[in-house]
């Protein structure tokens, strides 16, 4: 009943707006809270029902139910911020409101964009055929995309970055699925880690029964209404009938573009305090370009922690002179396929040869309990990359669960440019029961093997 | 048959003398030869089956024989060193010599003292009985002790620092054995943890039915021959057939004192390159004094990671002007008590208060995986405390096995004094399987939540 009353023209003040309720919204509202006790701050986001981003491929089969990955409110309720669930059509700069697809307006002294992304969907013949998906963040299209998984019995997923192998582990779990990915480049994660460490995913998924074609596009998506079958640049078909797209996603600008902000190739345009070219608004998360650590250049990275870290950022930032700097992003990635943990952070050795850095490289390889006979022991394998000073540029670790924390221990050290002498001299917590020995911790051994070839 | 012919009279030269085969003396070799690789090196040290110091708890239960803990001499094969087990009974400085209890004599040019430390024993009445146990650390000594334990009803642990608990833990598993822990300080881990998450600990023991006595000493040993109860300092008596005592131990001094080097109440003296009062004698790990890395303070730690980083720079430090400096110990600890993991690194906030350091603590509590649904996630608990101008000086994590890396990530931002706002932007990699959420990370929350209080 309520819904047919047609709305009264709402003109609200808040000190503090924040468009988008992903992970870089979120974080943005609390932030500023925290900063900030006393402003009043409104959320916008136009999708009612979230999910967590990075939880998605386990809604299909590790999750119970898909509920399990809601991306709720409670963290809005417990920090005193309003909440509205619309779709800002228009940003008035000059004017300090953005205005809604259901005609409210609500004015604000300061602005936060975090908009986010959409999946890329590739134009090719057959594109719009029943039973091709992109990995859309809504609760109600994924759980209408679990009941079709199980039913199909071909899936090609095309992409073998992180959602792409991450998808195909999930699954293969599943009982008469064969799965099969698509990737444009010469081996899978080939964005965030050498061969060696994409070769061990390879093995995993290999194990799994995934079949992977790589250095391949896929060209054309056959069948009448529905997919039965995708065809690859190299002449060969495969039969699907499901294909999911994973293949990247690119940032959701045309608001901040409709309102004359500045635009970058790589999204909103942000100068390191995370301001847009207009004072009052700021832009955080996978709408807004990304800057390397390492080069300050231009980069593409859509990560949640990186999002989360602008967010805290410029939550900061809105008000007073705070003047918080965003170092860059480092881009730190972990995954787990079947039982292999990887992890990558910084650049990897053919990102820092591309870029023209001078390196030296690092590796060793221990067990991650000590003795190795310990219950559970894993091997763990790690590779450091340094400046040819003898900065730390990157990080690659494979081995087992601890190796997700043991990334950041490497992520940790290149946010303060640690010097190779200082990782090998770095001082750890071991024990048997949930370390590597202290007298074989891979991070130590691999400072110490590029070391000896500084010398 | 050989060994009753007298041996001839030994006089070798070697480039670089270690004597001690613990993880100190091992990696002080291993180190010594990757930065001088032509150099004669040799290993003296007493004990010819030696074990892996912290695995010692899990020879009882957890590893399925003693043998699984051997600490092994493939690393010196690996390296090219040579190896004796024999005595050394003096060193003579002046002729830059070692003499040996089978009477050779060993000439160096640089000599590396890891001779590490025994365990303390009470001087209380009844402490010669037989059933009463120190942790000695040799395979033989340690297999009569399993062999003993499995025949025991009522054990009585002496001290509840990390040897006290970890073998409490352990031998709880068996089947019909009454295990207490007798503690001098008001809990058990106290001078590594603050009482809250202490406690934690206790709780843990409490539920593999070990029973806890604190703030109480041992007093007397009963029994004729064999011990049959302990008597503490509040008047109880509780029945023992096995008493072990875990509470602590002292430097191997005596070669060091002997040869006239200068010994401090620490330990073997030596300044920030590790050398001690002799410029061609180093001194590493257990049996050298320990500085403190925030104050400057002459400290006593003794841990095995401590040992190893000492030795990487003595054995670098060794020839030529490399002139590696140690930082000083942040003595950072780990241990698992049942379910439980506990890291601590650098100060407590008890610790950090008695210093008198004006400090600000945060706190957070998160989940290991996310969403919290995913299988096999526990809570997870950070304390950070920082100086007043906001500079990491200690954590302690409480959480499911990833806390065994967590701890690690706050012992590397110590080691480069990470600043509150520097962690609150902490850039990381996370994932729903090995991780916190990004929008929940413990460490960053901890900081922000100390951030807050100093506002």
């Amino acid at each position: 009943m309520w819904g047919v009353i047609k709305m009264v023209k709402n003109k609200m003040l808040y000190d503090i707006i924040i468009i988008g309720g992903g992970p870089a919204g979120i974080i943005s509202a609390v932030t500023a809270r925290k900063y900030y006790p006393k402003r009043k701050i409104l959320l916008i986001k136009n999708i009612e029902k979230g999910v967590i981003p990075c939880g998605i491929p386990y809604m299909f089969t590790t999750l119970k139910k898909p509920e399990d990955n809601k991306l709720g409110n409670t963290p809005l309720k417990e920090n005193n911020i309003k909440l509205r669930i619309d779709e800002v059509i228009e940003i008035n700069k000059q004017k300090r409101k953005v205005i809604t697809k259901n005609k409210d307006e609500f004015k604000y002294k300061k602005l936060i964009l975090a908009m986010g992304s959409q999946p890329i969907v590739l134009p090719i013949e057959g594109i719009n055929k029943k039973g091709v998906y992109t990995i859309y963040k809504e609760m109600n299209y994924l759980k209408k995309l679990k009941n079709k998984i199980k039913k199909s019995k071909n899936i090609v997923i095309v992409g073998g970055g992180f959602i792409g192998v991450e998808f195909a582990d999930e699954l293969s779990k599943l009982k008469n699925v064969n799965v099969s990915i698509i990737e444009l480049l010469p081996k899978v994660l080939f964005n965030s880690f050498d061969k060696e460490f994409s070769e061990l995913a390879t093995q995993e998924l290999i194990k799994k029964e995934v079949k992977i074609y790589t250095n391949l596009k896929i060209e054309k998506i056959n069948g009448k209404e529905k997919v039965v079958s995708v065809s690859l640049s190299d002449g060969k078909t495969i039969s699907a009938d499901m294909v999911i797209l994973g293949i990247g996603a690119k940032p959701n600008i045309s608001l901040a573009k409709n309102a004359g902000l500045k635009i970058s190739k790589g999204g909103i345009s942000v100068n390191k305090y995370l301001r847009t070219s207009d004072k009052n608004i700021f832009a955080v998360g996978d709408c807004s370009e990304k800057t390397d650590f390492f080069t300050r250049e231009k980069i593409s990275v859509m990560l949640a922690s990186t999002a989360t870290t602008e967010a805290r950022i410029a939550g900061c930032n809105l008000f007073e002179k705070f003047a918080r700097k965003n170092m860059g992003t480092i881009a730190s990635y972990s995954t787990k396929i079947k039982d292999l943990t990887l992890g990558s952070t910084g650049m990897t050795e053919k990102t820092a040869v591309e870029r023209g850095f001078k390196i030296i490289v690092g590796n060793a390889e221990s067990f991650d309990k000590h003795p190795k006979n310990m219950p559970n022991t894993s091997k763990i394998k790690v590779k450091l990359i340094f400046s040819r000073p003898g900065i730390i540029l990157g990080g690659q670790v494979a081995g087992g669960e601890s190796a997700g924390e043991v990334i950041n221990i490497i992520s940790t050290a290149i946010q303060k440019k640690f010097s190779l002498s200082e990782l090998e001299d770095l001082q750890i917590a071991t024990h048997p029961k949930l370390t590597s020995a202290p007298t074989n911790y891979p991070i130590i051994n691999a400072a110490q093997n590029a070391l000896q070839k500084l010398k």
